[in-house]
């Protein structure tokens, strides 16, 4: 198959399900490569030489070879136009919206996000144990990144726009995750931003992405 | 004038001059709006209109009002296809590996420099001081990212392939602060980083935007 995934049964990498979310939502096939990161498979040189940070995913499209999530995502939406969802807008006025919900999502979201999520999913799996302090500090900076969704999600249905579009996508895994732990009262307490996160992660591609 | 920047003379901002450095490469004129960061003007309700995070910095283009640093340089090099230098490539899988290394210096080199530039260039400005242990284990982070760097620029002139694009663009601010530091030899160790990073320096759109 042309495309493949690298990606690790060891753990559930919220990087590269952010992946599978695209690629489902472009109803596209692939090939998913499963590293056993117990053994360290991704320090591995073959590895290292697609993904040179040792990282989960790789991605690989015929001879095109990336890592990133995000730079994945964003070359299955401009490479495949035809496929499945449209998840970026071609007027460079409207997409510098959704670019800038994207960035916002790197910058900030995904920064105590996935802080949280290591605290309270990841650790707790690893049998580690949570820092109290670490999850209240990132708690109030994610209080403070919703409280910028809540006002934007109160003028527009999605972050970039009136469309579905690459900036909620790539919430999706953190996303998913912290609904499965206290963090999620955050969101509920918001009830624009609470909306938007269940209306995304009832997208049937989303669904189909976590249980595939 | 059409495009305005909104900027401060509090300090020199790494995230406005990575957009300056975007307006020189592509010829554009532009008005500088500077700020009183002293008197917290960038959290005033006009200004949380416009960046709502109340940083700096924020852009307009007529009736478009964007934020964050790296989606205004992508809303440049898009809608100003035709102006001086073309920063981003329309194959969508040459593109693809510049996205590649868009995302590595959002995710891994600023993560680093930029904690590098707060300690070793703003804290001795604002009269704080530098904490030791922080500075350590950041360089110890960027020598991981350099490592990368040394390897790929073996390989190909510049970060995204053979012409200069965003993603070496993005470097430069922090380039710049982290040159006036000790953490220059980190650079200066590693040849093919030590060239690239002289080459984008001397880029006469670079040495205008830090001189305007
Ligand atoms: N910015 C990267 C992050 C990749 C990442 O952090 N991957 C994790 C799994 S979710 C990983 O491979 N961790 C193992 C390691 O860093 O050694 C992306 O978005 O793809
Ligand atoms: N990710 C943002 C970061 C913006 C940022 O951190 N701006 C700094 C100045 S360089 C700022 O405004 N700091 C003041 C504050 O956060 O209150 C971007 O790339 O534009």
């Amino acid at each position: 198959m042309a495309i493949k995934l690298y990606d690790t049964l060891v753990f559930t990498s919220t990087n590269a399900l952010r992946v599978k979310a695209c690629l489902a939502e472009k109803e596209l096939d692939y090939e998913v490569v499963n590293l056993n990161t117990s053994n360290k498979e991704h320090k591995s040189p073959e590895f290292l030489s697609r993904s040179p940070f040792g990282q989960i995913p790789a991605f690989e499209d015929g001879d095109l070879k990336l890592f990133e999530s995000r730079a994945i995502t964003q070359y299955l939406a401009h490479a495949y136009p035809d496929n499945g969802t449209n998840l970026i807008i071609h007027d460079p006025k409207k997409m510098a919206i959704v670019g800038v919900w994207i960035e916002v999502e790197s910058q900030k979201f995904d920064r105590s996000g996935s802080i949280l999520a290591w605290e309270l999913v990841y650790k707790p799996k690893f049998g580690l144990t949570t820092d109290d302090v670490v999850v209240e500090e990132n708690e109030k900076k994610l209080e403070q990144v919703l409280d910028v969704y809540e006002s934007r999600l109160s003028e527009s249905k999605y972050l970039g726009g009136d469309c579905f579009t690459l900036a909620d996508l790539h919430h999706l895994p953190v996303l998913k995750f912290l609904f499965g732990t206290k963090a999620k009262r955050l969101f509920d307490a918001r009830p624009h931003v609470s909306t938007w996160a269940a209306e995304i992660q009832s997208r049937p591609a989303w669904v189909k992405a976590i249980t595939a």
